[in-house]
């Protein structure tokens, strides 16, 4: 299996996934700013995969607080810059935000410094095996409303690589594939970055999966000419009412996949819902360096005086969404409704308290 | 202004558009092989531009026309060669066969071989004369139904560099900033060729027009969030019931503006119009090799093994489509009665006899 990240004591290693699909190497990072700096960079990338890298983070910054006395202060310092890190994915501060509150809850108790340590490590830890846990049902769901004979569009990486294993879009292919229910998969190449060919194309080969790249602008094209029957996508923020923040595109292959009666599904764990918001307007949408647009792997692809809008993510309105496939099940409209009762049961499970 | 292509003595120039925006170098064409080579690699591209290069290669191929009693075996056959180098763009057939035609005739009048090749010489010089003027009057057309304080999405290039000048979408826009009309323009970057980026933005900035550019997934959450008041591409073929042909992706673009309410228009001229075809699902879709996708100017952006669809065009049904602007007025629907009307116009101004 693609392993995104792996805890070493003290070292959190992360696949570096800027260097896809032409190699393979892994980043150490002994420090959270290195942590914050492989967020920043897009090395560790994907919602749920920054959410666990945010908590391990949090445990490597654990190392500043050398008083507990301080442990308000100084981690709290050190929570904020990491959820600064990139402003739209809501798992990076659900993870940060975990941690720093089981600290406080842990000082409360009574923990020295050294339990206090040990007990983050293992709520990360715990994190991490959640999120694979968590995708697995998340998949078995989404296997369930996927047509036989599926021809499947999805874009940028929802994969094992945008988590911690298996995925949330790719786990639901991963799942219905092994139902032997696949057979083809369309991936949209994922400008600027390329997060569809480089990294979807990359983990679906290395699983023997029936995939096809295609650029960004044939996705309606393939929708309309090649039998796709589903369109299942990853979510970096979904509001109260099922408006959902993903990778830039998103917006326009929902719309496509309305006009031509293709069901369009979001797949994303319960830690990717910001409750508190109303809608997707308020969602910040992170804008990135213009330079990701005028260039094309290094290369010049742009005249270098022209001026660029590169937004990361857009949003998807609610009633362009069949259905969002949760480790609760698959929501569907009235979403408002489904999603508050999402959110009582995640309160009611309180999965992640640190207590082991 | 911005010169795609120059004839000289015996000679066509093609401005090397694959090299855009980094280099600015010339073609010199000597031989007919030269600019079917030239249309197959993109060197020079664009619906108009190829139909203009196609003419000017009738002229360069009438010198293995050594004596005119092979005149229709030989000619035939090299316009057949010149048709074969893209198989989507009715402009390529329309300019190759138009020569074809006019040199049968031409014989047949009693012209003799120098003569001949004279009067082509001077039917392709009337060819790319009459482009530039074509394109001039369509773009003031289309500045007609340009809403004040534009906001205009374009994808692909359909500009000076896809013409012989002015350009067909491009010269809409360059006559609508003329009258002061044009806010801004979004400019696709148009994968995999990325002529959106390379050249639009390009000839955009050369004319001090301001340009912005997006990848083709932004152009959904770009139309909703900055104001796209008009979306204006061009067209390889145009069906007769207004089914367009063109770039792939401007399908896609063309479901996102009719959901959001804006109008979408197509800028071609009459010799872009298919008057045989009744649909178009008649319309041939080249499929181009796959590296192109699964590179960027020789730089991997894929796993090596990964399949790729890779259709250069995609068709735009009639419904989607608020008009098509044309040299002769602005055609809307009912199209198939528009188109017919149209056909007749053509018919009677016989715009390229020979008889100069």
């Amino acid at each position: 299996m693609v392993r995104t990240m792996e805890w070493q004591p003290a070292c959190l290693v992360l696949l570096d996934q800027t260097k896809l699909p032409t190699e393979v190497t892994y980043i150490e990072c002994k420090a959270y700013q290195r942590v914050c700096q492989a967020i920043q960079r897009l090395e560790v990338r994907g919602a749920p995969a920054i959410g666990a890298a945010a908590a391990y983070a949090m445990v490597l910054g654990f190392k500043e607080v050398t008083d507990l006395a301080d442990l308000e202060q100084t981690y709290a310092r050190i929570r904020d810059e990491l959820i600064a890190a990139r402003p739209t994915a809501v798992n990076l501060a659900w993870g940060a935000k975990l941690m720093y509150q089981a600290a406080l809850d842990m000082k409360k108790a009574g923990l020295s410094r050294q339990e206090c340590y040990h007990q983050l490590e293992a709520l990360a830890n715990k994190v991490y095996a959640a999120d694979i846990a968590i995708n697995k049902k998340l998949g078995a769901y989404g296997a369930e409303v996927m047509p036989e004979n599926a021809v499947i569009l999805t874009h940028c990486n929802a994969g094992a690589l945008a988590t911690c294993g298996w995925g949330t879009a790719l786990g639901v292919i991963r799942s219905g594939a092994a139902l032997g229910k696949v057979k083809r998969v369309y991936s949209d190449e994922t400008r600027p970055l390329l997060q569809g060919s480089r990294l979807t194309a990359w983990e679906l080969l290395e699983d023997k999966l029936p995939v096809t790249t295609i650029t960004d602008n044939m996705a309606a094209w393939t929708m309309k000419t090649k039998g796709v029957n589903m369109v299942v996508v990853g979510a970096d923020r979904i509001a109260g009412n099922g408006d959902t923040a993903n990778k830039i595109g998103t917006f326009g292959v929902a719309l496509a996949a309305k006009a031509l009666g293709i069901p369009f599904y979001i797949a994303a764990p319960a830690s990717t819902f910001d409750f508190e918001l109303v809608s997707g307007a308020e969602i910040p949408i992170e804008e990135r360096n213009p330079e990701e647009v005028k260039t094309f792997q290094g290369v010049v692809s742009a005249p270098p005086g022209v001026e660029v809008f590169n937004p990361a993510f857009d949003v998807t309105p609610n009633e362009l969404i069949s259905g969002i496939i949760t480790e609760y099940g698959v929501l569907q409209a009235p979403y408002t409704e489904a999603i508050t009762n999402l959110h009582k049961k995640v309160l009611e499970e309180e999965q992640f308290t640190w207590k082991v």
